[in-house]
Formats: structure tokens, sequence, C-alpha cells
């Protein structure tokens, strides 16, 4: 039986958000939020690392083509969020609170479909800075 | 079923150290910990990482607030911990080996009480230098 | 003579930008700056390392207090740009474009009144990505 | 019963390579491996992060002596790594495409018998970029 | 007049190379490089930093557009070097030890006629491994 | 003439230090010092850059062996560092106040003799911390 390697491809997006939930008013909104909710808005550089696994394929070596992973990630994915206001502009997180948490899940039903038959998605890891980040496996409470 | 998402914070502090069984001689403990038993001590600047787990709440898109996360573990861990000794100041490291091992498993004890209900801790990572980690995830073998 | 030393401090903050000559109309606009013109804007996490100089005291050894440079700077200058909007809320930004390079000049202004006499403002250098660095050492051309 | 802490190392090694399988000839392998299959090689920087897991030993408060994991795996293993070639000087990839994937499968065959009774090899991550990295557990599909 | 500011793009490439000099037999090269002229050669992940300065735009706030800067240089000169064997591969290395000194001479000039009118080449440097690293300011001694 | 480059080596060592001057009182010495003066010491993981400039030499393409550069430098100071407390233990620091000022001219002195001719000492840049460091340049103010 062929071993299981895992392998990772970090990405990087320059975003902007506002944390604000919009049934709350602005009082609210700075209560919970604080300076996160400043109503101009913030950024960040996001770091977004892609964990996937398989059998090594014993023809090239490769679980798959780390190559293919990276160009299909960034034009599905990447493309959407770089340079993005993550509160208006991005399709997939219409009508969500744009937190790490929020993203890194909705990331991880984008991500899924754009693998190949016999790899598997296994964790996505966010970095808001360098000392914040967010881990997610696919799974429920 | 809400998503699980797991959240990490990075803490900095600089303390110093000896590794030193006080029930050994000076002889034993040099041949056994070599320069870490250096009797005038050694430093480092540690970095700690702590990862939580929780559903995700819909009314904030957040696992547990990480200001809230740092904030509280700043005052009742890192304050204790920082520009210290660990073998002579530090309450909770009392009678023990000022291993990095041991640190980790006595701030497991320190930091799970001030966790709000629903969020678990799941994992310190513990850096004593950039090249040398440490992880505790509660397991006893 | 005592010698002179060189001391730098990085200081971090998250803000959101939009890079717009209000001249220009939003077709101009696109053209010259592409994505760092959308309308909605984008942020980064910016890294700020001061670098001051000055003769080393012989009672202290130090050329100027770190932890008094620190929090004079994140005082001053780093609560007025984390977590806020560069194009709205910024009052020493107000009428210029918020590139890095005009951040910084105007940075240089606010910082230098801040040292002790004796110590010299030197170099700012400011990162908007790990790969993006712009540095200003108070010369005109 | 004594807690179980996870002791991670890291060490560097420069190597080349070239992605190539001889079964196939140049235009497959171009074709299949890209820039990665040019015939005179290219090469990189190796991160190697070794993860063991034990007890924590109550008359020393470690695990075990990393100085000694780290000297029994410089000298079995980086040694025969560093600024080599993986096709053709390895003695432990003979006969392999050396891929990430199956270095790291080989160097846990080969790191495995260096480890003291009582203490696992638990993780093996490689970078072959600070972007590109990857994970083995000992695991089969 | 203008404010002069620096502005430092990083570059990343992968290479192999061997040092060694054609006009010496084997034996003194391994006696004068040691394990960095081993035939079969060995490779790095470079970084490369280029720093530029001139006057900041008033209509754009920018030095020069940093992602003109970033394409010129990646198609004139990163696609020559990465994932290539700089013995044998590199045109404007041709007849020349690949060593990092070597290099970097070389390097400037490449980029230096990239550059738009106004703005100067100030300084390249480069890391052949995250400890090591050389400057080049278009110096002689 | 030959082109002028400067090489840089990274090196690392984890100390103790206490901020104390014995001319003062320890109330003084803590209101001046504050928390870098409490009496049990503290430490960090210190990291050091050496720069040194020369004309590359044709026949090796270097200006020094960098190998040579390491190994003399460890040898002669860092030995005399690493897991020692800054206060006691280093004979060039006998008598001061082991700041990072005093330590990094201290330096300078130590490792300008251990250079072969024609290559000058340039630069020292010591980290205390990720987030504080120290140049030197030989200069006096």
């Amino acid at each position: 039986m062929p071993p299981k390697v895992y392998i990772t491809r970090r990405f990087h997006f320059s975003a902007s958000h506002r944390i604000y939930n919009p049934a709350w008013d602005e009082v609210k909104n700075l209560e919970v939020f604080g300076k996160c909710s400043h109503p101009t808005g913030h950024g960040h550089n996001y770091e977004l690392e892609v964990t996937v696994a398989g059998p090594v394929q014993p023809d090239t070596g490769y679980v798959m083509d780390l190559t293919r992973l990276r160009s299909s990630i960034e034009a599905a994915v990447i493309e959407l969020l770089d340079h993005r206001n993550l509160n208006t502009d991005v399709p997939f997180l219409k009508g969500q609170i744009p937190s790490s948490e929020n993203l890194i899940v909705a990331l991880w039903a984008q991500i899924q479909p754009l693998l190949p038959e016999g790899v598997e998605l296994v964790r996505l890891r966010l970095w808001e800075t360098p000392r914040n980040s967010f881990e997610y496996y696919g799974e429920t409470v």
C-alpha cells in the first residue's frame, strides 16, 4: 500500500474588511467588536495554507502536481480575494460577517471541488496577522 | 450543526533558566544537561502558541473574541513569565525542573480555566528557539 | 568619545487604503493604479521599523530607553493608524494619496519630535507586505 | 501517568535535484514535470522538522535530550544530504524519483531507528521552499 | 524639493550550482571550496532584494510602479535563473564561477537598464540561505 | 578594479543578563531599568549579523571563505556567549553593564582581529528579540 503524504501550499492576499453585524446598531457593533468594527474598515495581509493528502503516485513521486494545485486555487479563489473588500466584493461571502472563521469555512467549500480524485482536502490555515491564525478541518461541533 | 474552527494566538516572553536537578550534585548535572546546566543560567525568547477550538457563533462570526483571549492570557500567565527567572520567580513552576516540557504542561493548567464555556483548549506549542519547539495536547502516556 | 549605536524597534499596524488621485476620473485611476485602486479598498498588515542613533550613555549602557521609545511612538503614531482607513481616518495623511511613500515621509515628521535630545532619527522602513518595503532617511532629491 | 509531550527539532540542508522518470523520454518528462525536469537540475534550501513524542522523564524534565536527537540525525541523515545531488549521491534514495514525497518517506525509515526506546517518531515536515511543504506520519492509504 | 524614498521588492528563485574553478584540478577545487565543490552540485532557494530610489511623484505618490518593477525583473532576470543550473544555463554567468558574489555583480548589470529614467539602482541583496547574504552597491575597491 | 561586495553571516546564541548599574542601589536600578533589572535576571535568543566587505577574488569568486568566517567567529566569540550569563561569565564584558549597546561595541573589538587582510568589518547587527535590534559601524559620536 502506498504511503500517504500531506502537501501544503501557502497563498497570499491583501484585503480589507469590517467586522459588523447588520442586525445590530453601530453602538452595539462597536461595543462587541471594538476597533475591528470602525466604519471605514481596516485590512490585512492574509496568508492561507492549503493542505491536501493522498497516496504517492509511483510514476511521478507526487501526490499531485503542486503547480496545478497552485494555479487552480489562485485562479478560482485568490483572484476573488486579493486587493478586495471582504464585506462587499466577494461572491462567496455575501451575507456573512467577514470574520476569519467565516472566511475559512467558506474557503473550504470553494477549494474542495478543485482537487483531483483521490486527493482529499485535510486542513486550511489562515493567518490574519503573524500572531493570529485560524484552522479548519471540515468538522462540525 | 455549526462548523468547528481552531483559533491560535502567539505570545512572546523572555526568561532565564538553568536545567538542574537538585537531587544530583553539580558533576552529574553538568554530565546530564551539559551547557544547559551552567550555574549562572542562560535565557531565551520564548514564543507560545495557544490553540483553542469551538463552534462559530452565528451573531459574531467568532469562536471567541481573540482580544479577550489575548488579554486574559497576558495578564494571568505572560506577566508571570516575562523578564523572569524560571527557576526562582514563577509560582506555578515551584519545585520543578524548568524544562520546556515541564513548562508547557504547567501552562496547560494555567490557561484552561481562562477559557469561556464551550471553548476547549486543544494545543500549546512553545518555541525555545526558532529551531526547537514543544507541543502538548493534554495527553498522558 | 563614546561609540555611536543605532537602535531599531519594530511596530505593527493593520490598515486599509485605496490608491486614488481625486484629480483623475475612475477610468484613469484604474488604468494607472490597477487593482490598488479598487473603489472599496483593500488592506495590509504594515510593519514599521524605526531606527534612531546616538552615543551610548555610560551610566545606563543605553542610547535611550527602548521601552520609552516604544510607548511614545505607539501612543502618538500607531494608535492613529491601527485598524484605520488611511484615506479617511488619519489626520496627518489628509489630502494625500495614501501610498507607502507618502505614509513614510509623513511618519518621519510625526516621529522626529518624539525623540529625546541627542538622539537622531536615522531611518524608517515600512513593509506593506513581506515582499515590498520602503525606506526613508529624511532626504530630498 | 506522566504527560505526553511532542518535541520538534528543525534541520537545514541544501541540495540539488531533477524530477525525472527514467522510464519516460525527455519529451514526456518535460511535459509532466515542467521546469522541475530541466536536464541540468536545480536546487533548494530544505528545512526538515522532526517531531518525536514520549513521556516526560521525572528526573530530567525531558522527553529526551534534544542535543542527542540533533547530533544523531545530523550525523546519520543530514550529512548524507547537505550540499549533495539527490539524484545521484544519496544511498537511501537510489532508484527513486527524488520528489519531496519520496524523500520524506525515505527519511522516516532513516530516522526511526535512531530514537531511544519509549520515544516514537510522530511527524516529519519538509519545506522545499518557504511556500511548499510536505508532511508524513508513517501512514499508508 | 521632493523627498527621496527607497523602494525594495523581494524575488525568489531556486537554482543549483557548483563552485569550481576550471583552471584548477579536482583536488585543488575540493581543497579550496570543500563541499561547495561536490561534482554533482547542490542548490539553494535564493531570495533577491532589489532596492531602487528616486523622488516621490506628486500625482501618484509613487517612486515608480512596483508592479511594473516586479514584472520587468521577473521577465528579464528571474525567468533565466529559476529552476536552472547556474554553471551551465544562465547566459550572463557564462565563463564565471557561480558564487553569490559573482552572481550579484552580474545581476546589477542586468537590472540597471530595466529602470525608468530618474530612478537609480541602489542596492542588491541576495540570500543564499536564511543565514548567508550578499550585498552589492555598484562599488569597486 | 574589482567589485566590492558585502557578505553577511548570521549567528545565534542564548544568554541571560540583568541590566544593573552597581553604582546605584536596587531602588534606583528598578526605577531606571524596570523589569530588565529583576534581580534573578532574564534571557534572550540573540541573533548576531556580521557584515564584512572586500574585493571579489578572481580565482575563487569569493570575498572570503564564509565557512572560515563562520568557524573563526563561532570559536572565538559565540562559544563564550552561548548558554552563558552576560553579567558574570564573559571575559570581554567584565565591568560593563551587559546592555545590547555595550555588547555590540565589545563584539566589534573581538571580531575585527579575526578577519583576513583586505577584508574590513563593516557592520554588526544584534537582535535581542525579533522586534528590537542594534547596529554598530565602528563610529564614535
